[in-house]
């Protein structure tokens, strides 16, 4: 009888999954049945950008952390697909930093392209999923949102794909229940506009807080205040910017600092203080828990649940490569299914190596030292299966690069030009420099403004 | 064997179910073991104030609705509980129109006096509730959130009190993810002091747009827009408002309307659309879909679940009346659990009743037939149990003389004074009118200011 997979989430790794085994399909393999329940209307993930926030049109949570004007933070090179190029989807060479409706027009394209939308089911949301030990069989539990209808259906393998970038970490702070302004996470940040004359606190050091601050910045936020828990990010910001460190309690608009400092006349506080790994539909047997590492506990090749590995986790992990480390998952793990790769016997041999991977993660002294850490983990991976070459070596300089060039102006970094590992081109520099381009649609980006295509 | 009941949701409408068996035990009857789910972290539902919006720190939806400033709209004579007065609680007569704090702090003064903390379980998400018709039982699936473990236990009957003012319903309009400001809906409103010196447009012409639009005047809003799909509110409104049909298009910062006109510079859009219900832990079998109604479908005495009255339904109407038609409904229900009431035999002897019910209800030709509509609903299940005598008919009256005077003045029918319709004292004239009262909290209400306590 065919082997049915199920696939949890139409993001990036979702796809990645339905692209290996059609992939492999196309190859004259004979592969499992596939469905994939995407709790949104269309697929995408998080690239698939909403106004709205909080809870959806069913009652939902909704997925997105995506904002108006979003541009991409690292190369487009450092995460092109080895199987479908810019240059391939796009039919010309583009620009290192593409905007969001740029980004799922490339992620949409490859798919589209490989014929997998028909294993998916919209607005469908997983309830549950469970382990039967006499058949060997996960029970799914979906409420079809639309249909209003709850259905249950058996499955040998489950994909979890639905992403870590959805639902907010928000501590609290003295006092915050009566701040006189706005309080909102980075989760339900969408439109940079509305802050515009404001002043502006952000909580968190990494990236969500230094892009959306700069995103503020750029559309005319009157003064940005950032508050770290550890160190300042310490680049070289604009002067209309502080870094502080913690928040230690909130008086009407009047922010406290641990050092004894305060911010006065704060018209809103945007927590940039990261999501957590949230699976409400796995039992306790089955479910990840872990704050977001490089390489998460449990996960033998940071993919397959150690107790359990017809439970496999896809871009469980924090990421410096995205797009092509979650292909170069769903092809191991595609190869795993279809008996190509065998996986140790035993939990011990597994828990053994991903305990191998965490314990040098720990020991990781810097930046490049994480950035070479992901790259010998997708270098692994890669080497067993037949996903087209990728230069992973090249991708980790091209990391180093970025965080460099961020590190010599925060403002400018996205306006710098980087080959493609794929095709080797490099790419144009774009046609206006980030802090000038206000219009983040495909087509602005696309088209050369009429004065440059006449030159 | 004892029997077992789960209450899900610890607001008023569970915390009547738990008082209900409370109250007969401590007369001598032998009541079954009772666990109430919460998935806050203290009971009051809605009354239970949280500055958060979205998801909560356990990623879960956060269920209040309810914002800084709230003052109950209608007479706290209009939802007294008989068995426990407002004189009672704070032990002197206190004004008709009570801010959130007031009415929470009487809330759980009666259940903290009945002992019945003790069958809470906070901090507990309901994920699913099965019926096996072999054992007689359901089979309810909880997420204990903070010790991140899932428990499965078995109960004979179940308790629906989860609300229905927590889910937002949000449509959609054309042009709305491009709009410029801030778009949220009423659930996730919190503090009106953001909205000061905007221009507010708000979609709906139910009491959270009236209550919104008028607390975001109170703290200096500079223009107040509403849309209305079926009809204006007609209020006699402050010059700074209008009424406008309903939006077609926003465009930047410029809203249109059916009627051709716009509304320009607005700041922020807040749906006042209204509730889901919304019952994601529920089956097909079991959930009850219904659009929010004074007798909603296939509920039998407004609260046994037809098809399997062992599953109850408190406080699923819409409503004039509140806590006490929760008590009644309460009241009811822990009789037919007790055997003291015998329900019909056949599902269509009880589909017949509510039936009529929902016709009657159809037939309504305005607010005071509705008001009197659900006056009769309370007086029936009353008249069955040994609830303490409550005076509906001065409920009724009560109620039509505060929708008088609403239109009389919006801005000031929460200054008038009603009686009590169990103790008969009439509520003392407040010391701050309401649209000067800008301190809500407990000890500002109670306090007399010094001037006039030396008076």
């Amino acid at each position: 009888m065919t082997q049915r997979i199920a696939v949890i989430g139409a993001g990036p790794s979702g796809l990645a999954v339905l692209r290996a085994f059609e992939s492999a399909r196309k190859a004259g393999a004979e592969v499992p049945e596939m469905v994939c329940y995407e709790k949104q209307s269309n697929w995408g993930g998080l690239w698939n950008y909403t106004w709205r926030t909080g809870l959806d049109e069913y009652g939902e949570p909704v997925h997105g952390s995506m904002y108006r004007y979003l541009w991409s933070n690292g190369p487009k090179e450092c995460l092109e697909f080895a199987d479908y190029s810019f240059e391939e989807h796009f039919g010309r060479p583009i620009p290192s930093f593409p905007p969001r409706a740029v980004l799922h027009d490339y992620i949409a394209g490859r798919v589209d392209k490989s014929g997998v939308r028909q294993y998916c089911k919209f607005s469908h949301a997983v309830r549950d999923v469970t382990w039967n030990a006499e058949t060997s069989k996960f029970t799914v539990v979906v409420n079809d949102l639309a249909a209003k209808s709850r259905i249950s259906e058996e499955f040998d393998y489950v994909f979890v794909a639905n992403g870590h970038f959805s639902t907010p970490n928000v501590p609290t702070f003295e006092g915050i229940e009566k701040f006189l302004g706005r309080v909102l996470h980075a989760h339900d940040f969408r439109c940079a506009d509305e802050f515009a004359g404001k002043h502006v606190l952000l909580i968190g050091s990494s990236y969500s807080a230094e892009d959306i601050a700069t995103q503020c910045h750029k559309y005319g936020a009157k003064r940005i205040t950032f508050s770290y828990r550890t160190r300042p990010m310490g680049f070289d910001w604009p002067d209309s910017f502080s870094e502080r460190p913690l928040l230690t309690k909130v008086v009407g608009k009047t922010c406290h600092f641990q050092d004894g400092t305060t911010a006065e006349d704060v018209d809103a506080i945007i927590f940039c203080t990261g999501y957590l790994n949230h699976y409400p539909f796995l039992p306790d047997e089955l479910r990840l828990e872990t704050r977001t590492s490089l390489y998460p506990p449990n996960l033998y090749k940071g993919v397959f649940w150690e107790k359990n590995p017809k439970l496999i986790y896809i871009g469980a992990q924090d990421q410096f490569y995205t797009f092509n480390m979650f292909d170069a998952q769903a092809w191991y793990a595609r190869d795993v299914v279809l008996g190509r790769i065998t996986l140790p016997e035993s939990y011990d041999a597994m828990h053994a190596d991903s305990e191998a991977w965490v314990a040098r993660l720990n020991a990781l002294p810097d930046v490049e030292a994480m950035i070479d850490f992901q790259t010998d983990y997708v270098r692994e991976l890669l080497a067993e299966t037949d996903y087209p070459r990728l230069d992973v070596d090249m991708c980790a300089d091209l990391f180093k690069q970025w965080e460099h060039a961020k590190t010599e102006g925060i403002l400018t970094y996205r306006d710098r030009s980087y080959p493609s590992t794929i095709t080797g081109t490099v790419a144009p520099v774009h046609h206006t420099t980030w802090m000038k381009a206000m219009d983040d649609s495909l087509e602005a980006f696309l088209n050369q403004p009429a004065s440059q295509a006449a030159e």
